[in-house]
C-alpha cells in the first residue's frame, strides 16, 4: 500500500506526489458507484454537492485534473478570440501547455505583478478601450495560493477589490484555487471568504489534500452546465468515477491538517536560510512552498542534483531558484533530514 | 460494494454501466502508485506496457475515456485544417460532441457505408484529387466492433485492404476499438490480427471489460509522445492514476468472458425477434449489442418507457430503434426476465 | 485592357474568370476613396448601403471573396463547437478547404439532398434531440443557385418553409448567394423574395456580375458588427478598398444582363445534348451552368483535355461530369464555336 | 481623383491613409488581369516575382492586408499549440485581434524589450527547456521598423544575431516588415541586408508606398505553398487581383521617396519638441513616425481633440502618448501648418 519509489528519500518536489492513505483506499474499495456520464454515480454526486457547498457556489463538477478544471473555466466563460488576463507567472498561463489558445482559441495576456502585490492597479492599467484591433477582454484569472510566488496568499480583501472592479467592466473572474485551502488555513478563514470574490473556482483534491486523482470546478449552474458539455468533448467524462470521488470525499477531511505542512515549510525555510548557499524571503513562506535562491553562482539544476544524491528531491524553479514543497508524506523527521543533508553540501560560496 | 441504483432492474442500456468487481476494488485498494505526470506510477507503467504488447504496438498511454483516446489520436495524426474520413455512424463522428473541429480544427467527412460492408470501395470513392479548394485528407477512422451497426465485426482481411490502400495514399488509419475485444472473441482471433492493420488503436478498459474508468491508446512511440503532450493540454494527465490502472489490469483478464455476453445477446435477440413488436436482423447480432426495430409505429422512446416500467432499461437508438447491450452485470436470469417483460407488453401491432 | 490569356479561346471554366469592363476600370480609376479600416472610404460605404438595400437587410460589409463572406457568416452566427447543417454538395462544405473547422471550430454536418429537392424534409430528419454527446446545432446554410446542382434555383417558397422551420428550432439560416441574382433573374423575381427567408446572405460582385474582386455579406446590424471584427482578424480589412467597391457598384448594374448568360447556357445545353457523347438533364439548366455527363466511359478529364485542344476550356466536375459556365465574356459566337468543337470530337460512344 | 475627406486638414494619423496617385489609378485601369485563384493573373504573377526578388526570397504571395500576411506566416510556420515569441508591443501581438490564438491555435508569449534594444539577450532569456508543461516554441517575430517603438529601426547586425541564435535552437524567424523599406532607407541599405536574416517577411504596398490595398508575404517556396492554401481558407484568394497588383507595382517605385517622409518627421519632431507641451526622444525619430509624450497631465485624447479642432489629425497612442505619421500626402507646408497649430494650443503646462 505504499508507492514503489519509496526508497529512503525525502520527496519535496511537489505536493502532487502525495500517496493515498489507507482510509482513502478503503473508501475507494467500498464506494457506491454508477455511470457518471448518465449522471448516476452517487458518490460523484455527493462530492459535487459537498464541494459546491464548501465554496458557496450553486454547482460543481468533478474533473481528472486541475488543468482540465482551469481549461473548462476558460471555455465556459469565453468565446473564441477573447482575451483573458492572468499573471505572467500564473499556472494557467505558464504551465498549461498553451492550451487556452489551442482549445478555446483565446489569448492570455500575461500581466506582471497581478498576483505579486500589484492586484487591482495592475488590472486597471491592463484594460484597453474597445477597438477593432483588440480582442474583447472577457476574463481575469487569479491564483491563490500563488505557486510561482512561493505559495503566497492573496487576501480576500484584495480579491474583493479585483472582483468588484472586474464586474464593473463586464469581466468574469476565475480563481485557480489548486491550493486554495492552504490560503484559507494560513489566514484561519472560511474558504468562502475567498470564493465569494470570484465567478468560478477550481480546487484540487490531489496536492495537499492527498487524493490520488481529481479536482473540482464550481460556479453557477449555467456555467457548470456549459463546463459539463465541454468536459465531455475533452474526454473528461468518466464512467464509475465514484471510485475517485470517494477518495476525494476523504481528502476534504484533510483541510485542517494543511497547517502541519505550513509549519514544516517554515522550519525548513528558516533552517535553509541559515545556510550560506540559500537565500529565502522568509515572509513569503506562508504556506507549504519554499522557494530559495541559490547563492554563489551555482545553477539550480546542480543543486537539485547534489541534494538528490543525498536522498532529498526538490525542483529547479528557474536558473537559480529551487522549490521545496511540504505535504502529508513529509514529517518533522524528513525536514530535519533535509536540513542535515543541505548542511553537508560542500559548496563554495562567496561569503 | 454494489451500485446504489441496484434496484431490481435489468440494465441493458450500455456496457459502460458495468460495476467494478471485488477483485478490481481490491486491486485499486492495494495498488502501488506514484505521480504519473512525473512518469513515476508503476501500475500505470505496467498497464501501458501490457496494453502495448497486447495490441502489438510500440507504446501505449492511459486515458480517462475512449473519447479522449480518440481525440488524442486525431490530434496526434493530423494538422489543423486536415480532413478525416469516418463512417457517418461512427462514434468518433456521431457521439463526440463535434470535438474534432473544436480541438484539432479538422473536418470529419462522414462516409455512408464505410463500416457497413462498403469498406475499401467506399474509401476509394471518397478520395479527391489534390486541389486548393480541398483540405488535405490525412486519416481514416475505423470502428470495430461498430456500435451503431449493432456491434458488428469488421474482419481483419477487410481492415487489411483498407490499411494497405490508405497507406498507399499517404493516409494513416486509426481504429476506435472501444469494443475491439468483442470482435476478437467473436472471430476467435488474436486481437493483433486486427491491430496489425492500423497505425493507432484505442480500446476501453471500461465497457465489457468492466473497469470503472479508463481506456488505452496505442501506436508507435513518436505518436504516443505526441499524444502524451496533447493529453497534458487536455487535462488528462492524472496524478496517482495507478489506482485506476490497477483496475484496468484486472479488466484485461475479462477478455475471454466476453463470450458470455455474446451468448446472452444471441438468446435475447432470438427471443425478442419472436415477439411481433420487434424486428431484428439476427445475423447482425454478433457480439453484445442487439438493435431492434420497433414495429407497429410505436416510437422507440415509448417502448423504452414501457420496458422501463417493468424494470428493464434499454436505449432509444433512433426514432424506431431500440438498443440492448449485454455485459458482465447481466446474467442468464436477467435475459430471461427481459424476455418475459417484453412478452408482457400489451402492444397492438399490425400483425 | 483585355486579359493576357486572351488567345482564341472560349473559356467556360467559370464565371469567376470574367474580366472587368471598360466602365468598371474607369470607375476604379476615378473612385473617391479613404481608409476603410477607419470607416472612411465613401465608395465602400456607398456600396455597403446599396447592397444592404438591395437584399433588404440592415447592414452589409464588403469582403475580398465569397469564401470570406461565408466563413464570416459562420463565425458570426456560431460559437466554437457548434454544428452547421449544409448540403453535402454545398460550396461552403465542399470547396472551402475545411475552413469552418479550422477557424470557427464548428462541424458541418453534410446532408444529402437538402438543396436537391429534399429541402424541409431533409432538414427535419437531420435534427437530433439535445444530448451531451451531440454538438448544438446552430445554423443552416443554403446555396442559391446551387453550383454543384447545375446552377439550379431554390424557389422562395421552399426557402420560406425552411426558414420558418429553422426559426422555430432556434436555428439561423445563412444563404450562400454567390449566384443569387441568377436565381432572381431566372424567376423574374426581386431578390428580396429570396433574402426575406434568411438571416444573412453573401453574394458575389465577381462571377456573373463581372467585378474583378469582391463579395458582400448582409444581415442585421449586430451580425455585421461581429462580422466586421472577425474580418479584421482574418486580415480582410482593406485600406482604400473603394477602388474595388467602385467596380462593385458598376457590377450591380449587370444584374439584368444575366438573362443573356442563361440563354447562352440553354443553347449550349441543347446543342451538346444532341451529341452522343453528352447526357444533360435539360430541365436542370436553369441559369448559367451546364453540367454534362460524359457517355461512353470517357473520363471527364480526358474530355476536358480534348476540348481544350480545340480552344474550348471547361472543368471536370466529377469522374464523368463536365461543367460549362456562361458569363459576360461569352457571346453567341462562342457558344456556336463550342458546339462546333464538341461536334468534331472523334469519340467512340456506345451508340 | 482625390479622397472625399479632403477638407483643409493635415492627416497624420497613419500612413495607411495614403491615397493612390494618378499613375497608380492609371495602372489599375489598364492592368492585364486573369483569375488569380487559377494562378492566371499576369500582373499578380509579375508583382509576386518582383517582390520575391526584391527581398531575396524564392517566392512571394499577394495578400489583401498586412494582418493577413502576418497571420499566414504564423499559420505556415507553426502547428496548433505552438508558442510564438514577439515583442509585447509588436503589431502581431498588440493589434491583430488575438488572431494567432483564434486561427492558428498558437500562443504568443510577449517579451518586453525584444525590439527595444534587448534583442538577442531578451530572446535568450525567454527560452525554456523542453517540458511537458510548456508549449513547443517555434517562431520568433520581429518588426522593422517598430511601430509602437516610434518607428525605430533594428539594424541588420542585430537581426543577424537573433536569426543565427534562433536557427541554432530550431526556431524560425518571421519579419513583420510593414514598414521595412523605411528601415532600409534610413540606413541607406539594400532591403536584402535585412531579409537575409529571416525565414519569411511581410511588407506592405499600402502605408508609405502608397498602394490602396495589399501586402506581400515572401519566403521559400514550400512556405509560400502552405501560405497559399491557408490564404484560400481565410478567404484571401481574390479573382482579378491584378487590378490591385498593378497599383502595387507602381508603389514599389516609391521606395526612395520615403526619405522625404523621414525628413518631414524630423522637422515635425524638432518643432514639436520645442513646445512645452510635448516631450520627444529625438534620437528615436528615425523614420516617418513621431511619438510625443504630452506634458502637463493632459490626456492624449484631449490633445488629439484640440489639434483636430485646428484641422490636424493625429492619434492617441497611450494614455499620455500621441503619434504623428508622415506620408506621401503630407508636404512641407503640412508640417509647417501642424507646428503652427500646435504652437497655438493654449495649454497650461507646469513650466
Amino acid at each position: 500500500m505504499r508507492g514503489v519509489f519509496d526508497i529512503k528519500a525525502v520527496d519535496l518536489r511537489s505536493d502532487t506526489l502525495t500517496l493515498p492513505s489507507g482510509e482513502m483506499r478503503e473508501a475507494m474499495a467500498s464506494a457506491l458507484v454508477g455511470d457518471d456520464v448518465y449522471g448516476e454515480d452517487p458518490t460523484v454526486i455527493r462530492l459535487q454537492e459537498e464541494a459546491a457547498a464548501l465554496v458557496g457556489k450553486e454547482d460543481a463538477i468533478f474533473v481528472p485534473s486541475g488543468t482540465m478544471g482551469n481549461q473548462l473555466a476558460i471555455l465556459a466563460h469565453t468565446e473564441r478570440g477573447d482575451e483573458v488576463l492572468a499573471d505572467s507567472q500564473a499556472h494557467i498561463y505558464y504551465y498549461e501547455v498553451g492550451a487556452p489558445a489551442m482549445w478555446a482559441g483565446v489569448s492570455i495576456r500575461p500581466l506582471d505583478g497581478l498576483l505579486a502585490g500589484g492586484g487591482l492597479d495592475v488590472l486597471r492599467n491592463a484594460l484597453r478601450p474597445a477597438d477593432i484591433h483588440f480582442p474583447a477582454t472577457r476574463l481575469v484569472c487569479l491564483e491563490n495560493t500563488f505557486n510561482r510566488g512561493s505559495g503566497t496568499v492573496m487576501f480576500p480583501d484584495e480579491m474583493k477589490d479585483i472582483y468588484h472592479f472586474a464586474g464593473s467592466k463586464g469581466l468574469k473572474v476565475h480563481l485557480d484555487g489548486a491550493r486554495l485551502f492552504n490560503a484559507a488555513v494560513f489566514l484561519g478563514k472560511d474558504v468562502r471568504e475567498f470564493t465569494a470574490n470570484c465567478d468560478s473556482v477550481m480546487f484540487c483534491l490531489s496536492k495537499g489534500l492527498g487524493a490520488p486523482v481529481g479536482s473540482m470546478l464550481a460556479g453557477d449552474s449555467g456555467f457548470i452546465a456549459r463546463a459539463r458539455k465541454y468536459r465531455k468533448a475533452l474526454g473528461g467524462g468518466m464512467r464509475q468515477a465514484g471510485v475517485l470521488a470517494a477518495a476525494g470525499l476523504v481528502a476534504l477531511k484533510n483541510i485542517n491538517r494543511l497547517e502541519e505542512d505550513h509549519r514544516h515549510a517554515r522550519v525548513l525555510a528558516k533552517g535553509l536560510s541559515a545556510l550560506p548557499v540559500f537565500e529565502i524571503e522568509l515572509d513569503r513562506v506562508q504556506t507549504n512552498i519554499v522557494v530559495a535562491r541559490v547563492a554563489g553562482g551555482i545553477p539550480a539544476s546542480g543543486l537539485v542534483r547534489m541534494l538528490g544524491e543525498k536522498g532529498v528531491k526538490c525542483s529547479a524553479f528557474g536558473p537559480d531558484l529551487v522549490r521545496f514543497v511540504t505535504h502529508l508524506n513529509v514529517g518533522p523527521e524528513d525536514v530535519e533530514y533535509t536540513l542535515k543533508a543541505a548542511g553537508e553540501l560542500s559548496v563554495n560560496t562567496p561569503g
